[in-house]
């Protein structure tokens, strides 16, 4: 199996995060990306290093005027007097800002509010870069898989709660969307998306909400006690065109490796269901048993378990990793996982 | 003049605070109120103090969800672990969320992000007593004004950023929009707000976007470069049945006495037009001069202009406080504005 990753990923840095009320430290950290690399050498699938995505290729997913923001946004901020040391919003638009006409400012404060749906998103000089780098990445895997070889990108920052003019929870551009896109561009006439990491997918629901041919499905942590709180229930199932293909499966806090991967089965099952042509794998490690937040308490094995379940599908994957903030275990369940699937 | 204020309004002791990504002491503090209080007194004024606003007054504005939540939030938030002191959400609704169907989740840290709209609205354990006080005060000063008499209500914290079901900006209750509901009731067929806190007052502006029986203006800073940064342009004029009900008349950041009495003037001129039967004003201080922000260069005698400018529509007022953070200043600055009103 090829791998992707790309050292511009190390230069994104956030700090800022709060935590019921309290400022903590980021959990996203380089280190993440070392310690999944680290894996990945161990596993003799030490990974090419693409190029960054390109902005066409970004427009297939987000925004011009997002893009732009996301781009400019650390220099904006860096000439503004008293600022703290990255880009933090302290308000969003709510519902009522968009039925009274509202728009984004000038000031790259209120910019930064529009921008993002949260606080958990700081935006720092080397965010960008790394945001790039993570969606070449991204690209890169989804290239392998439409010529039906299954690849494995190591995407950081993650992606799966960016909408497309949105930042939010670590996110900024949407990897695992950009792979689905790439996919469809290279001739694959309908692609479906599994995402298994412990928080839903919301970017990557509200941005395939309305389409036929993208299936997205999503196993996480019940959302009315676990980020993103708003959505990711069952009830919701896309919209238009795009009714029917969208499929959550919250799982009560606590769930372990029993109730997970029989989500993951329902989950495969509709993806068979909905005769893709090619898959995208949203893999987050956040379902771990022994992550900070441990909403969920799968196993190494688990996740072993997992990756041999998702290769049964027989799809070409874009496998794109997502969270995963125990930087001393992620490493390890990375090879678990794709040793279970049969790519080391 | 009669005035209304309440001791539990010092109850609410906001910490947290974020301006430019860093976190800084929140500077809605509870010394404001005592600062107006003073001012009261010193002008013969001393208040009256009334009920806190009963539960069916704060529904004409508010949805009970709401209610529930701002009276229910800091008993739950102090049974979380590893929280923080006072409510403070890090994840709101941006309208993808709506467009997905989402919905508030049982959690307090997710309904906390629900139900505000940024972090610059702490709960604490004496928000809801403190916010309900203050509404009471805005209702006893409607009832004066529906008997004719123009009346003062120091309310704290203020209001008017409060939405019908989000918190924002320092607001909880939207004060302004209770005293106009009560007007109504009281049988003002039509009533105008007139908001001369520097901040765009875009809680009012949307409760009443689609009403034709209230005008709401407003006179602020130009949005683009300050909060609440999405709303307040001119070219948002209501809709629906409220459509030309809504005037916004933003100026440019250090506009002085001249530029915001004329905008005062322009404002005036709409009201009258409007035939209203009753005022409710919004009445901020942080037009000043020597605010902390200072968007705005207003002295004090602006504000006396300003109290005799809005007193000679004609019409029986209810004076709701807002905004206005320069303790040492903003007693002196009511004093000014109630001398230039003539009600003092």
């Amino acid at each position: 199996m090829r791998t992707f990753a790309h050292p511009d990923q190390m230069r994104h840095t956030p700090r800022f995060f709060l935590v019921r009320g309290a400022v903590r430290p980021n959990y996203e950290v380089p280190e993440r990306a070392g310690a999944l690399l680290s894996a990945l050498h161990r596993l003799g699938l030490g990974p090419a290093e693409p190029a960054p995505a390109p902005r066409a290729a970004l427009e297939t997913v987000h925004a011009p005027d997002y893009l732009d923001f996301l781009a400019g946004a650390a220099a904006a901020w860096d000439a503004l007097p008293d600022r703290g040391p990255e880009v933090v919003a302290n308000v969003h638009p709510t519902p009522e800002v968009l039925a009274q006409g509202g728009r984004p400012p000038e000031s790259v404060v209120g910019r930064a509010g529009w921008y993002m749906a949260d606080a958990a998103c700081p935006i720092g000089p080397g965010t960008w870069e790394a945001a790039r780098a993570a969606a070449g990445c991204a690209l890169a895997a989804a290239a392998e898989a439409a010529e039906g070889r299954s690849a494995y990108a190591l995407c950081r920052p993650p992606g799966h709660h960016a909408y497309a003019a949105r930042a939010g929870g670590h996110c900024y551009l949407n990897n695992a969307a950009l792979a689905v896109e790439a996919l469809r561009r290279a001739g694959a006439a309908r692609v479906a998306t599994l995402d298994v990491d412990s928080h839903h997918g919301n970017g990557t629901q509200g941005l395939f909400w309305q389409r036929g041919d993208v299936l997205t499905v999503s196993v996480h942590a019940d959302p009315n006690r676990y980020y993103p709180w708003f959505v990711g229930h069952p009830e919701e199932r896309g919209a238009g065109a795009g009714e029917g293909c969208n499929l959550n499966l919250p799982l009560p806090i606590g769930t372990g490796d029993a109730g997970w991967l029989a989500a993951i089965e329902a989950g495969i099952a509709a993806i068979r269901a909905f005769r893709a042509d090619a898959l995208v794998v949203s893999l987050g490690f956040d379902a771990s048993e022994h992550e900070p937040l441990a909403a969920l308490r799968v196993t190494a094995e688990g996740f072993a378990r997992a990756g041999a379940a998702i290769r049964a599908i027989g799809l070409p994957a874009a496998i794109i990793q997502e969270g995963g903030y125990n930087v001393g275990l992620i490493g390890t369940l990375l090879e678990r996982f794709l040793t279970g699937w049969g790519g080391a």
